[in-house]
């Protein structure tokens, strides 16, 4: 029997914050008692379900996106560089869905086929969806090419087989519906942008947006938070 | 000779967020080796200069929104109630200046008078802040009228000749240009919402959005976080 609390967190390699997120929920999975689900699923359907505009509209948010994405980058050991061009598309533009570096649609179904076929864990989605997100938020590459889905599965460790068997599998009617489905879950929870994680306590699930709500999540499932710690200069006061 | 590092705090007592951020680094402020100031200013002017719009247009986003302040209330024990009427007009309609009960400008002249008047120190402008935080968060009173002014002020223990001074400067052009001037530094410093808090670094501002960003606060003053502890019944595996 098992005490452990179900966190599933959904999220896309679109998605620089997402992989902050996906990043300290892997970490925290080894901290407190719970059950990590990687939910893959699609931003341009949450978007476009959720009715939201991109957060970057307003000139002084998105610069000031840039600025915490630099210092949230350090400060996790996430090393989110800024691309040669998809960031304003991205963010201010809005036109990220027709910008082919940034068409994560095919990218999200890869990954979606390798949890498919993965059994006994999900290390190897853990690790695909890391190098998809390290070849756009890191090395500058393309996400929506086979051949980028397959160098992306290959450096994440899977053999050969495997990587042409997800790359059979993820133009299948069976895994468009599953990332659909995923997609849906995210939305029906109340999504509307990622990364979303979402904690089921006691049967209810709870749902945190984004990648800063550590602490409340710590205190929702009951894990100790310490927070920060009382500082000698301070404390002569 | 002091190495107490200085943050600013922007704030209106409009904003349910900006009493959660400024309770927070209140506290923090015998945490932490820092020189706090408070910076009472006006969102209205903000929403206008950054060009930004409320933050509820989406539903999703809302009911998210309305959910979170409910959490972080209890977590951080500030006593946030749903006003009767309000919240839909601030973070829905965006015609929150619009709404009688929303108008804060009057409330953040009448802060910025008490600070102007308040000699050694910032227990009255806290104080006052926080009681009319409490009429509009808490209560659900009018925070326009000056009868509603004083009673905050009465509350939060200033003297009567005190509240009737501050009540004869709150609408002098003095106070006025001091609270647009606060405004406008706010902006400078790339606001588009509040709370803001900016922390100076070896002479170079480093600005926070929101009441989230705690964690990335400490690291970038230097200060400890303890952050996450481990489970025991993780730490099994």
């Amino acid at each position: 029997m098992t005490s452990k609390k179900v966190i599933e967190v959904f999220y896309d390699v679109v998605s620089p914050y997402s992989w902050l997120g996906f990043e300290v929920m892997c970490r925290y999975r080894h901290v407190w008692n719970i059950e990590l689900k990687l939910r893959p699923a699609f931003l341009g359907g949450i978007m476009q379900g959720a009715g939201n505009k991109p957060p970057g509209l307003v000139p002084n948010k998105f610069m000031y996106m840039m600025k915490d994405l630099t210092r949230s980058s350090e400060y996790f050991g996430v090393p989110l560089q800024k691309p040669s061009d998809p960031f304003e598309a991205m963010f201010q533009k809005g036109t990220y869905e027709q910008h082919p570096r940034l068409r994560s649609l095919s990218a999200m179904r890869f990954v979606t086929a390798v949890q498919e076929r993965e059994k006994g864990g999900d290390k190897q989605v853990e690790q695909v969806s890391r190098e998809l997100w390290r070849r756009i938020w890191t090395e500058d590459k393309d996400i929506t090419e086979p051949a980028s889905l397959a160098e992306a599965a290959m450096k994440a460790g899977l053999s050969d087989s495997d990587i042409e068997e997800a790359l059979k599998l993820y133009t299948s009617k069976e895994i468009k519906d599953k990332l659909k489905n995923a997609t849906q879950d995210a939305l029906n929870h109340g999504a509307f942008g990622f990364p979303m994680v979402v904690c089921h306590i006691n049967g209810k699930p709870e749902m945190f947006f984004g990648s800063d709500r550590f602490e409340l999540m710590a205190h929702c499932i009951g894990e100790k938070w310490l927070g920060p710690q009382p500082n000698k200069s301070a404390a002569k006061l």
